[in-house]
């Protein structure tokens, strides 16, 4: 290993001359190991000063450079799955300086952005996309008659998802279309691996053995009559679990062709140069270790896998929370009450579509590992998978981010709403989320929630009230949906004690003259805030469904504005059904409803982005004055 | 064949003896196929008299008896994936009689539902999700220590929707549940068959004749060396596409069984029998023929999958369309338009998701093959590829139920309204569906649609334009959202030339005084016929999003009320924007917002569920005038 821990050259001899990949094609193919090298230092230097993605970005390097390298990037399509293991392209596609402003307000984005190169084909973030981005592109060149190529390079954990499996059988029987899928395999997702088809991937490495084998018996097998051949491969009671790695690809009819060891590019280049002029589906499974590279990271790639600024000689100290800035985050007030829960609930199940880390549910797995479910990255199965089990008197809760939620949206109507299933969905992320931007914000949850029948929606506004709230919605008899920001809140510390709130009631904070406050979760702080400002009165309304039409109706006949704020979109969102309510009663009080503007909003700081859209307290004052004035 | 297009016995001997699946355990094996008999004439004679699918209830007649024969419902758990199938399980498990009131007002649903029977252990209609179910149920004995049994009865369309492969994935990896996988295999989802799962399961048949050689083959292969035996399995270049079926489920961890012939009760008895004994995740793989033992139905499984009344013994005449009554349907407006745009566009491309026939798709299928995409039961992948293809130039058109829409929201906001890309949907269905009922009606799209930047969203108040909307949507650089309801309409004859409309503007079809009806789409006929009653200005406002500021201030400034007429839910609908745009103007006026209520929507007539909702002319007007009477 080159590098270890040193620190990486700031000037770089390879790396200095590539401003595109058509200067990576000049280099020799035995100087781009060096220039391998170079970029993995690169990395280490700018992810350890600006934070971001790491151990997948060290795992990819020379995939990455391979890639550029054989392929006639951007005549042909790369669509990198998920994407946040783009840094090396990103490198080499023009954008070293921007690395230093990576995830920051108004720098480039940790992950491919159409607007921001034409090198970035496809916006990716979400999981699981890529095959189906790059079919289309390469049945667009079919069509056309071009010969260019369309490659998707997804993750042994992206390719859990159903999404992925739906591309790859619609691949299989297209048109004879020229589509790469590269299967980077590294054996793990964010959280470990789960599902049968991670096993069968896993067994790859013991399957090298029989790589050797292969070849001496291949002669041999050409010699069995064909029938006898075929009855060969057929799995019979006592070889089950020993199928080859290539077999379930090429039962969707794509020619298998792996797996080869993803940093040797004596292997890649070969073997991607060849793949280049063969027609049709074509599979290839690479062998990647996440953190390559850097010992530190090859050690821990969970603590590497998305981290803050960090001394990249020292590391990062283990047990290091670098989210909560002392205060506990929602995600931990979440686990907490989740542990707390199970041990005075047998009936509690707990499952994640692949985010026990980022979901607070390390404990909760160690300690209750027979109640708790990593279905892997399936939210769609996650909630009928819930649904199953409350039907037969089990109580899930399923914790998913709000902008993951949007993947199983059908089966939260269909399966669990519609059949009024005590299904509880713990949607953290709701709102703004930060750095990860505008495919990760949970700016539309309210929205789509509202409308769901049967569905109950708790919006805390601190901590305490997160856990009081989640075990209220534990007991209610229907499903439920408690959503909480990214991040810590007011910091009040929960109580260990908890007590059912009463559902579809408000509380008002602060009694003031003219103009009322009506927040929802999140947004309490600003509003207090404000409301000494400006002497209002201000409400936590707790509930987004069913809302608190009394207390709606109360504040309208004691003020002249009623104000809603909410960290969601303001189209549709809960402000919305505040006017209704009024309109539903009669009454004509103005409605200010401010909440998250009707367009995509980039990464940057929480605190930066809530400015932006005019919900800090300085703009939301201002907002309120200036409708004063129309008003008047 | 016993039946052919034999008159049903109305009395049939042996099914009259059975109230539950206990009396039907109380029958010799040997009576069964009497029962099937009996069974499958009731069937026939039954939805020939009230409609309702038949072609796949002919065929799971045999799997249905033998399931309740072996199994011991409903302490063991069936769940019947999509449940359109289900006719004989109702039949068996007490709802003989209620079958006269299929899918009618107020009668049994054409699907399980778990408030129906305790033997509909899980509520299906849309695709895929029993296995999720039944996992969840699997798991939930296993935590208990129940030694029940769950099933899921798939389909081998249903088979290819992602939600299916993440319950295989998953249940392959959990704890060594005992959960039972039948695929039911006819060959032939709504659409034909496609995909390349498709085409492995079709290979079964000619993989019988494996079977025979392989009890053969066996002992030969058992004597070769293990390694040897592995290679033998390793897909090589020349038998690429001859694996057998089982394989695929083999690498999810199931233990597969078959294939069996599903119309084979001396197979599927002892087969069930056998299944019931073993442990851990098993896959019976069995085949079926849709409109099994009708002949007309055999020989047109496609005309016969969803019927209206008919004569069971002259059969359907060919070619009639039950759905329209004399004026067109808007389906094929759709698909009228979509032949015409192709013809001047060689960029348009279109996609279902396996509803060619439902979506008015087959005559584009025939004459544009090359541009036509049927991606399987895969709404996810169908937008997604969909974007990709617009990366590339194209103009993909996705024709897509508003229901099934929710599959693919996650998509919709992130692969193609964030990237700004001109996909098209073509949403069918959207508003009350009849009698499909609860989980196929379109509620909720104007809802989920709102909030998403960037997308634009029609409402076209009539046929003809309904298809100048798709011209005017086609021509949009951005992602645009058609919604038409189900059935026909106004019965407005579309104009062959085609012009754009002006994206974001209503019109003012009627004038009246004090009030304003705010019509969308489907609500327009209504809204005209209460404005003459009531002598209240009528607009159409044609758009959803952008929604047309300008007109509603206009109203507002010149009438009492506004009311807004929509077929979606009343929470987070079109109305909800309509009181926001005056809000933020500072505008007091009333709005009465009309809409579908919070809660679910049972089937019956279209008619009839309107003036359920109060969305009747009848009932608006009286709403109104309540309204009225309100304010004063």
């Amino acid at each position: 290993m080159p590098l270890g821990t040193q620190p990486a050259s700031p000037r770089a001899s390879l790396l200095d001359r590539i401003a595109s990949p058509a200067d990576l094609r000049k280099l020799d193919p035995d100087q781009l190991p060096q220039l391998a090298d170079e970029l993995r230092s690169f990395l280490i230097d700018s992810v350890s000063r600006t934070g971001g993605h790491l151990s997948s970005n060290l795992g990819t390097v020379e995939l990455t450079v391979a890639l550029h390298y054989v392929f006639h990037t951007p005549d042909d399509r790369i669509v990198w799955d998920v994407g946040h293991q783009t840094y090396a392209h990103k490198i080499l596609t023009g954008r070293r300086e921007g690395m230093a402003s990576l995830r920051q307000y108004h720098g480039i984005s940790g992950f491919p952005r159409r607007s921001e190169s034409g090198y970035d084909t496809f916006g990716t973030a979400h999981s699981s996309t890529s095959i189906s981005a790059a079919l289309g592109m390469a049945e667009a060149a079919r069509l056309r008659g071009e010969d260019r190529r369309a490659i998707a390079v997804i993750g042994d954990g992206a390719m859990s998802a159903g999404m992925a499996f739906e591309a790859l059988n619609n691949a299989g029987d297209i048109h004879d279309t020229n589509l790469l899928v590269i299967l980077n395999d590294n054996e793990m997702s964010i959280s470990p691996p789960v599902g049968a088809l991670n096993k069968h991937l896993s067994r790859l490495l013991s399957g090298r053995i029989y790589n050797g084998a292969r070849k001496i018996g291949k002669r041999f097998l050409e010699n069995l009559p064909p029938p006898v051949f075929e009855l060969a491969k057929r799995t019979e009671e006592h070889v089950k679990g020993m199928v080859m790695p290539g077999t379930m690809f090429e039962e969707f009819g794509f020619n298998y062709i792996g797996p080869i060891d993803g940093h040797d590019l004596e292997s890649l280049l070969p073997t991607l140069q060849n793949l280049r002029t063969l027609k049709g589906p074509q599979f290839l499974h690479v062998i990647t270790r996440k953190g390559q590279g850097y010992k530190l990271a090859e050690a821990d790639p969970i603590l590497y896998h998305g981290v803050s600024r960090f001394d990249h000689l020292a590391g990062i100290p283990s047990g290091k929370d670098s989210k909560g800035g002392g205060k506990l985050t929602y995600t931990q007030v979440f686990g907490d009450w989740l542990c707390d829960m199970a041990a005075s609930d047998r009936n509690l199940v707990a499952i994640t579509p692949a985010m026990r880390e980022g979901s607070g549910m390390v404990r909760f797995a160690h300690e209750y590992p027979d109640r708790y479910y990593d279905v892997g990255i399936a939210e769609q199965h996650a909630l009928t998978f819930g649904a199953g089990l409350a039907c037969e008197g089990f109580k899930p809760v399923v914790a998913i981010y709000s902008t993951f939620l949007q993947r199983a949206y059908d089966q939260l109507i269909h399966d669990i709403a519609l059949q009024n299933l005590p299904v509880m969905m713990a949607i953290d992320r709701a709102g703004l989320v930060g750095a990860d931007g505008a495919t990760h914000h949970g700016a539309f949850d309210l929205s789509y929630l509202l409308c769901v029948p049967n569905l109950t929606i708790f919006c805390p506004a601190d901590e305490n009230e997160c856990r009081q709230m989640l075990y209220t919605a534990y007991q209610h008899n229907g499903p439920t949906a408690v959503r909480y920001p990214r991040g810590s809140g007011l910091g009040v510390t929960p109580q260990a004690a908890m007590a059912a709130l009463p559902i579809g009631k408000g509380e008002v904070r602060r009694e003031g003259r003219k103009t009322a406050l009506l927040a929802f979760g999140s947004m309490l702080g600003t509003a207090l805030q404000v409301g000494e400002q400006i002497d209002a009165t201000v409400a936590n309304m707790r509930f987004a469904k069913p809302i608190d039409r009394d207390l709606i109706l109360d504040l309208a006949g004691r003020h002249e504005l009623l104000v809603t704020l909410e960290e969601n979109s303001v189209i549709g969102g809960v402000g919305t059904e505040v006017a209704r309510v009024l309109h539903e009663a009669g009454k004509t009080t103005r409605v200010l409803q401010l909440g998250l503007p009707d367009r995509f909003i980039d990464h940057g700081d929480q605190a930066q982005l809530l400015a932006e859209v005019g919900l800090d307290a300085a703009s939301v004052a201002q907002r309120i004055e200036a409708a004063g004035k129309a008003n008047s």
